[in-house]
């Protein structure tokens, strides 16, 4: 049996490891903390993330990564942007030499810039063929309940994506595969800025023609920095760019848009931070994202309105009004 | 003062009216019903659509065309689509010469499959450049409360497309020009049924998953038939054409949205078009827009499934589980 290892059991980690078992992949789950550990080997939950999704008992978890990752086929990681590179460095000295790496994450990292994929790459030392990225409109809570979901696949080599799409293919999770590794991470990267953007809209009361239009906009300054970077442009309109926009800036599950309707209701950073307990990946990844269009003279005038809302106390109002009173001119 | 008549007093019609007098128009809204006219006169409220919202006092309301139609500079048309070409036989000869008809209907006649200002070119014998189409995310509640909203103006004339946008252009509703006017009507006619099926799959309990999933597929059709039209590929990617269908889509106060869910609970065409007041366009056009998609070759695979359930008694949970049932290749 096709054996792979998730590191590590937060929601969309273990929602994953569920999907492959489903597929008929034997899973080992990897989590820091014991009492989580016992509670998904014996109950089969994760109390904290999901305690109301059985998990598939082909799930084993465990405090200790070195046993699966060295027989495992697929090392599938999941840990927040800013920790990949020091969690890697210690799982990948642990790892079989064949093994395939597939990040389910969506960030940039801080000071480097670099993409996930790139990150994994560098620090596990593998060439692009042995990396692959899942990104699509993938809320963890509706994938655990088994409603349809579609997603897409994407590395530099077909074989790998396929290999991956097989693994995770069940009735209610489609996989496309894709060639465009870049597009479909930056995707994910950039949708959780304008979910943050879409959260202030909603705290401020502000309706649906809004939040349309700042979805319409935000896709046009994710795909003129992708195209800059050597995305396809269709890869934008697919389901890990405007797929994946629409399921998180419409979900009041979604992390970003609730760490932003805060924002929109007055709070500060720190006092959002404080609150809530895990990590909106859009406040971290918005300036890194802001210095690779800078780069790349892309202008992100989104992308910048909400750097200023989180670390310059703009006011959402402000932010809003800015982006309003320019003179409307074509549309393109 | 520029004058400026609208009809008729639908909900959209008189919000629109409302715009213009707010952008420093005359406007004359024009009513069948006496009761409702004296309503807008002397309360400055319509009763039916939009009681809680206060008109300005430059809408005069009146049951007759005749005079208004003489005077004014813009002709708004906002009726049903499958009603125009006999109403607008009417109030055509009593139209100034000079007049620049602006349509705000979303819609494809039935059997001639003519968009809207094909059929205004053709009844009103007017050349394309007096005709100019309004289309964006504009739900009419929403822009009645004065919440931000962005629209497009597309005409084939330029100037024409400019003098539309400085009637409308408010402080809370920007118009931006185009030149597309194809793409911005098949934009606002696919979206009315792709925004019925987004309304079976929250009846039959589906989450945002798969409504974003819907809406990225949705989309790829309705660019593909209008690249075919002649449309611009981009105008899709825009606000009447991505904007609108997330904002019709995702609002609970959306027609055909509302349509759709009463389908996706288990109701018959029959059954919701006898509770339904208004007029849901995407049961009328889905015919339509198949019978352009099969003249030009193209596959519509979610308007097909949509018409199936419509007009064949195909239940939505045998449609969507077609549509998922295919194997999964690459995205593109």
């Amino acid at each position: 049996m096709r054996r792979a290892v998730v590191l590590t059991a937060g929601s969309w980690g273990t929602v994953f490891a569920k999907v492959l078992a489903d597929a008929g992949t034997r899973v080992d789950l990897v989590a820091r903390d014991g009492a989580l550990v016992r509670a998904i080997n014996e109950r089969h939950v994760n109390p904290r993330y999901l305690p109301a999704v059985g998990l598939p008992e082909r799930v084993r978890a465990s405090t200790e990564p070195g046993p699966a990752l060295a027989t495992a086929r697929l090392v599938v990681l999941a840990v927040p942007a800013q920790v990949l590179r020091p969690a890697l460095a210690h799982w990948a000295p642990l790892t079989a030499p064949d093994a395939i790496y597939v990040s389910l994450m969506k960030g940039v990292e801080a000071g480097s810039t670099l993409r996930m994929s790139q990150v994994i790459a560098e620090v596990a030392q593998v060439p692009p063929e042995r990396v692959a990225v899942v990104s699509g409109p993938n809320l963890a809570h509706e994938i655990a309940a088994e409603h349809p979901a579609a997603t897409v696949v994407a590395s530099t080599s077909a074989r790998t994506a396929q290999l991956v799409q097989t693994a995770c293919w069940t009735p209610y999770f489609r996989p496309y595969t894709s060639a465009d590794v870049i597009g479909c991470e930056l995707g994910g990267a950039v949708k959780n800025v304008i979910a943050l953007a879409a959260g202030m809209l909603a705290g401020m009361g502000f309706g649906t023609n809004s939040e349309a239009s700042l979805i319409t906009r935000g896709l046009a300054e994710t795909q003129r920095l992708g195209t800059a970077l050597g995305a396809y442009p269709m890869t934008f309109a697919g389901l890990a760019g405007l797929g994946d926009l629409v399921a998180t800036c419409g979900s009041t599950l979604s992390r970003n848009r609730t760490f932003g309707e805060k924002l929109g209701r007055g709070m500060t950073l720190g006092q959002v931070e404080a609150e809530q307990q895990q990590v909106a990946e859009g406040v971290r990844s918005c300036r890194p994202l802001l210095a690779m269009a800078d780069q790349h003279g892309v202008a992100m005038p989104i992308t910048r309105q909400v750097e200023r809302v989180l670390y310059e106390g703009l006011p959402p109002l402000e932010a809003v009004k800015e982006l309003m009173s320019r003179e409307p001119g074509p549309e393109y």
